[in-house]
């Protein structure tokens, strides 16, 4: 499909909530497992998603909106949340993802986006010249990215527990995507 | 880890309300869409989930506490959940599905399982000799592995609008895992 302003803000809405009833109050054997070595536990997504809340997705919104190609984007860092996530619970996490979404969400509305908006051009560091649409088109797909790397985190702690089943458990054969 | 009744029942309660955050009343272009040809969208998945609910995963654990490997389960068909879901709306099949597994998850622990019980043997018509903990791991890797899938499915509708950030998102080079 196209991308449609109202679409992605009712996926982008909903993702905090989706998150809150699978992992709030969960063991932490699912929360803080990981995939072996440095890779994420369920906690360290939801710090991910918060730091994109942030520092990404609106911030270069509105560097389009301002300065469209002239400025590029300040690029990422994948790997700050373990700093602003230390010491604190997934509970915490939780509602700090939810309220800076919510406020996001809120602050995108009142943008009052019109179609033309959508294809002002930005510039991303390594991609080069991308549109606010496919900017945000891109938030509700990450939200999705990180949803399959929860879901496939999660399985990997049962990988042994399920035994023979595990041919027909497509999850456990995911080797990850570069996500 | 290894397998937990408890930390399995946490999870297996969580699923219902998760997709019911995600995706009740959100805009049909994301719950309909496919992957192309006769593949599942968000809707035909909640049905599947319901399927197993009716004809699987409790019916199995009771066939091993009663006959243990003298009588196979009988197989799963995959496909019978487009009949029983058919003129039901989303809505409905959440509804639908909350309340199934909750009642599963009632009956689950009503057999008051004790450790022993775990290692008794079923018989499974393609797999042979599984265990008790093995069906009630993978009933929860199954909702895990399904939610990988989901969130795959939504990617997808997406997978143009998001333009050259198509590259860094690893939902959208996923093949599918055979789930």
């Amino acid at each position: 499909m196209e991308f449609d302003l109202q679409q992605t803000i009712a996926l982008l809405s909903r993702t905090p909530s989706a998150l809150n009833a699978l992992l709030r109050d969960l063991p932490q054997a699912w929360t803080l497992g990981n995939e072996g070595g440095k890779t994420w536990s369920a906690f360290d997504i939801v710090g991910h998603l918060i730091h994109g809340e942030r520092t990404d997705w609106m911030a270069r919104a509105r560097i389009i909106l301002q300065y469209d190609e002239s400025r590029p984007f300040d690029p990422f860092d994948r790997l700050v949340q373990e700093r602003e996530s230390q010491g604190k619970s997934l509970t915490e996490l939780l509602d700090e993802f939810a309220s800076l979404r919510s406020q996001n969400v809120d602050a995108l509305r009142a943008m009052n986006l019109q179609p033309k908006d959508f294809d002002r051009h930005g510039r991303h560091p390594a991609l080069g010249v991308v549109t606010l649409s496919q900017l945000l088109a891109t938030w509700a797909v990450h939200d999705m990215t990180h949803l399959h790397q929860l879901s496939r985190v999660m399985a990997y702690q049962y990988r042994e527990a399920v035994g023979p089943w595990s041919t027909y458990l497509g999850v456990l054969h995911c080797q990850g995507h570069g996500s």
